[in-house]
C-alpha cells in the first residue's frame, strides 16, 4: 500500500521556540493586566488601524511572532477595557487572571465536553452542581453551562414552553387549533426575553409587559390582572419571567408574590438573574431574593458578577426530566456505549441547544476553588456598597441627581441644575458621557428612565476601588459644570 | 464622605509569582501537546478520581498552585484526547497551539465583543469577512461567529423562517390561521436541524426527511415530490436544508439541483456545512460543492475542519437585511452613540441569539494569518487522502469491509467474514470498538447504516499521520480476528 507522499500538521515546527513565544505572550498579558488601571479607560481608534482590518483573506501564511506584534500594536491599545477599574458600562464583568489561565488550559486540552467518558465531563458536572448550591437549588435539579444570560434564558424558556404545552409539542409544533400562549414579564425586563419569545415562535405581542412600581419592580397585582384577562380572552398563559436585578436599575421583582401567582395559575416560574442572582451571596439582599430558589428555572451569568472571562452563563432547571424531555435526541452516530470512550454520563446535548461544547467548566471549577463562596460574597457585597457610596457622593453635590433607587450595584444619575428643562438635561448628559469616555476617565453607559437620559453606573468590577469612584463623581460634576450653560 | 472600610480585588497578590505559575502551566501544556501522540489514545478513569468531583461547594479558598496540581493529577490523564493523532470519533477537531495562545490572549483582554467602539469588534468583522471569502459568499453578506454548528444552523433557520413568514412574524408568532410551515432535509441530516425546528416551534413532524440514494445523498426528485405534496395539502414549504458532508458518511447533497428546486418553489436554500463546507478548499471537491456559494445561508464549523479549539462556528446569511430584521432590537440601555465607547459598528446582538460574546474571532484571525488558505487547503486535502488510504488498506484485508462510499474524510467500515450474519457482525464490531478504545490504540466512533453497525473513522485531525492509520487498520483486523468465533 503506497502511503501518501507528504505529511503535514499544524504543530509548531520548533516546540521550544513556540513555548518561549507563548511564555512571552503570557508575561506581556500579565504586565498589561497589572498596569491597565494606570492607562486611560478608553481610547479612540485611529482610522489607519481600523483600515488594517479590511485586508483580503491571506493566501499564504506568516510567522506567529509577526502576527502577535500586530496584535500588540493594533488590538491591545484599543481594547474595550471592561477590564479597567473605571469601567461601569452595561453589565460587563472584569475577567481574572485565574480565568485566563483556566481558558488557556481548557484550550490546550480542548475536549469536546458533550459526550464520552473523560474527566472534563465530570468537572463540568461538578461546576453545575456548585452552581445549584450557589442558587439554593436542590441537587436533583439539572443545569447547563452556556455562553451567557441570553442562551440561559432561552434554554429555560424552551423548557417552560415545551413542558407547558405537553409531550406532543416537539413533534407537532404550534398547532393551528391551539390557543395563543402568553408569557409575562415586567416592562423593565431585558430584551433577550423578547428575543427568546420571538425565536420560540410565541410572538412579541404575546409577551405581556406588566407595569412596574416606582422602584421599577413588577406590580404583581397588575400581573394577576393581565393573566386573568388573557384567560378570559381564551389565551393560554404559560410562564412568568421575574428579574433578579434588572439591567436598567438593578430592581428585584417581588419573588414571593410572583411565585404565588405562578402556583395559583399553574405557570412556569422563571427567574432572569443574569445580572443579579449572585447577589444572594450578599446578606443585605438575601431576604429580598428569597423564593428565587423556588423557581422552576433560573438563568444567571458567571461572566458578569462572578468576574469570569467570557463566555459563561448557567441555566438551572428544577425538574431534570422536563429539561431532558425538551432537548434529548439520540441519533445513531451519537449512541453511547457502556464502556470505552463512548461510555460516560448522559450526553449534554440532551440538555440544550448545543452539541459541541468547550471546557468552560474549568474556569468555573478553578475559580470557585480558589476564592470560595466567601471570596465572591465579599466582592459582590463590596460592589453593592460601592454603588451606595457613589450615590452618597452624588447626593452631596449640588448638580448630580440620583434618578432611581440604588439597587444592587447600579446607580443611575444625571447632571441637573435648577431651572434646566428635561431636554436641556438630556442633551447635557449625553455630551457629558461622551467627554467622560473620550478623555479616558471612566466608562459608564447610559439609559433612559421615564424620559430622562441618565448615566448608568453598574459595578460588576472586582478592580474598582473607592478612589476610582471618587474620581468618577468629581469628573461627572466637573464636566457637567464645564458644559452647563454651553449646550 | 467616609469611604468604604476595606478594599478587595481578585488580582494576584503577587504578580511575579502568578506570572511564573502561568508560564509553568504554559510550558506543561506545550510538553503535553508535544508528547500526546506517544500516550494511549484513551484511558479509563479510576472511580476515586471521579469521586473527587462530587465535593461540596467550597466555602473558603485555596491557592491556585494546589488547584493546578489537582488538575494535572485528576484531569489531564483522563482527557478526552480529541487532540491525539489517533482520534477519529464523531466530528471533533484537534485544536492547535496557536488556537490556545489566541484563547489565552482573548481571555486576557476579555472584551465583550457585541457593542462599542474597540478593536476586537473590527477583528471580529475581519474574521467574518474572511469566512465569507472562504465560502465564496459576497462581501455584502452578513455573518456571525457562534459557538458551533448547532447554533449556526439554528441562527440560519431562524432567519429563514422569519424571512419567509413575513415582517409580522416576530410580533405575531405562529398565528392560529396560518398554514403549517414545512422544512426539508435528507434522512442523513444532522440531528441539530431537528432540534432547531423543534425549538423554532415548527414541529419535528413538519421537518420532512427526503430519502437518499445509495451514496447517502438527497434524492432531489423525491424532494420535489415532497414539496408538491405539502403544497397540495395546504402547507407552506419554507426551506430546504442541504448537507455538505453528512455526519455519517460525508455525503454531499446535490447542491445545484437543490438550488434549482429552491428557486422554483421560492424556498430558502440553507446549507449545513458544519463538517464539510471547508472541503471546498480541496480541489477534488470543488466541483461537487459548487452552488453551495449560491445558498441563502450556510453554517460551518471552525472547531472541526479548521482545527481550532472549541468553541467556534460561523453562520453566513446572503441578505444582511433579512438577517438583521430577524434579530435586531435596541433597548434604551444598548443605544449606540456617534462618539465614544458606545459608538462603533452595528451591535452584533442584532444578528443572533447572543448578547455578550467573547473574542473568539482572535483565534480565527491569527490562525488564518498564520496558515493562509494554502495551509488549510493542504491539510484538508491530506485528511481526504488519508480516508482514501484507510479505505484502500481495509480493502486489502480479507476481513474489513468499507460499508459506504468514502466521501470527504469519513470511512465507515466493519469487520466481517463470509458466513457471518448481520447480527454476529454487529455484535463483533461493537466489542471490537470497545477494545480498541480500552487498549488506548485509537478512538473512532460508531454509527448504524442500513442496519449495519459500523466503525466510523472521521479524520478532521491535523496530527494524524499515515503510520497512525496503518496501526488503526492493523488493530481493527487483529482485534477482529481475536474476537472472531468467540462472540
Ligand atoms: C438582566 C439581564 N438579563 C439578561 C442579560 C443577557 O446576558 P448575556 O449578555 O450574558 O447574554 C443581561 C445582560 O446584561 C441582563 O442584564
Ligand atoms: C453535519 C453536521 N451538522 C451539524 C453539526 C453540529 O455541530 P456542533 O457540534 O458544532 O454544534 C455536526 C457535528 O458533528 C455535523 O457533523
Amino acid at each position: 500500500m503506497t502511503p501518501l507522499p507528504t505529511e503535514y500538521d499544524f504543530d509548531p515546527a520548533d516546540w521550544p521556540a513556540a513555548t518561549a513565544l507563548g511564555q512571552r505572550m503570557l508575561a506581556d498579558m500579565m504586565n498589561y493586566l497589572e498596569g491597565v488601571g494606570d492607562e486611560v479607560s478608553w481610547q479612540q481608534i485611529p482610522d489607519a488601524v481600523k483600515e488594517r482590518m479590511r485586508a483580503p483573506l491571506p493566501q499564504t501564511g506568516q510567522p506567529l511572532g509577526d502576527i502577535y506584534a500586530e496584535f500588540i500594536r493594533d488590538v491591545v491599545p484599543y481594547n474595550k477595557k471592561n477590564i479597567h477599574p473605571a469601567f461601569y458600562a452595561w453589565v460587563q464583568g472584569t475577567g481574572t487572571v485565574t480565568g485566563l489561565l483556566a481558558d488557556m488550559l481548557a484550550s490546550a486540552l480542548n475536549p469536546n465536553v458533550t459526550i464520552g467518558e473523560h474527566m472534563p465531563m465530570y468537572v463540568d458536572a461538578q461546576a453545575v452542581d456548585w452552581c445549584k448550591e450557589l442558587m439554593g437549588f436542590p441537587a436533583s435539579a439539572s443545569g447547563m453551562l452556556v455562553s451567557g444570560g441570553s442562551m440561559a434564558n432561552i434554554t429555560a424558556l424552551t423548557v417552560a414552553r415545551n413542558s407547558q404545552l405537553g409531550p406532543d409539542f416537539r413533534e407537532e409544533g404550534f398547532a393551528v387549533d391551539m390557543p395563543r400562549t402568553t408569557v409575562y414579564c415586567s416592562t423593565e425586563t431585558h430584551s433577550c426575553v423578547q428575543k427568546a419569545v420571538e425565536i420560540l415562535g410565541i410572538g412579541n405581542r404575546y409577551l405581556r409587559r406588566v407595569p412596574v412600581n416606582d422602584r421599577y419592580e413588577m406590580d404583581h397585582e397588575a400581573l394577576i390582572q393581565a393573566i386573568e384577562e388573557d384567560i378570559a380572552a381564551g389565551h393560554r398563559p404559560i410562564c412568568v419571567v421575574a428579574t433578579a436585578g434588572t439591567v436598567n436599575t438593578g430592581a428585584i421583582d417581588p419573588m414571593e408574590e410572583i411565585f404565588n401567582v405562578c402556583q395559583r395559575f399553574g405557570l412556569w416560574f422563571h427567574v432572569d438573574g443574569a445580572y443579579g442572582a449572585l447577589c444572594r451571596l450578599d446578606p443585605t439582599y438575601r431576604e429580598r431574593l428569597r423564593y428565587m430558589e423556588r423557581a422552576d428555572s433560573i438563568a444567571f451569568d458567571l461572566h458578569k458578577w462572578m468576574y469570569l472571562p467570557y463566555e459563561v452563563g448557567c441555566v438551572l432547571i428544577r425538574d431534570r426530566d422536563l429539561h431532558r424531555r425538551s432537548f434529548a435526541l439520540t441519533p445513531s452516530y451519537l449512541q453511547s456505549s457502556h464502556r470505552g470512550l463512548a461510555g460516560g454520563p448522559d450526553p449534554l446535548n440532551n440538555y440544550g441547544f448545543e452539541l459541541s461544547r468547550n471546557f468552560k467548566a474549568l474556569k468555573v471549577w478553578m475559580s470557585l476553588k480558589e476564592n470560595g463562596v466567601e471570596g465572591y460574597a465579599r466582592l459582590i457585597a463590596q460592589n453593592n456598597r460601592q454603588a451606595e457610596y457613589v450615590s452618597r457622593l452624588a447626593a452631596a453635590t449640588d448638580c448630580l441627581e440620583v434618578v432611581a433607587p440604588v439597587s444592587m450595584s447600579i446607580v443611575c444619575l444625571r447632571y441637573i441644575r435648577p431651572g434646566m428643562t428635561e431636554e436641556e438635561s438630556n442633551a447635557l448628559n449625553r455630551e457629558l458621557l461622551l467627554r467622560l469616555h473620550e478623555r479616558g476617565i471612566a466608562s459608564p453607559s447610559a439609559t433612559v428612565l421615564r424620559g430622562m437620559y441618565c448615566i448608568r453606573i453598574c459595578i460588576v468590577n472586582h478592580k474598582t476601588k473607592n478612589r476610582d469612584l471618587l474620581r468618577l463623581v468629581e469628573a461627572l460634576a466637573g464636566i457637567g459644570n464645564e458644559l452647563y450653560g454651553s449646550v
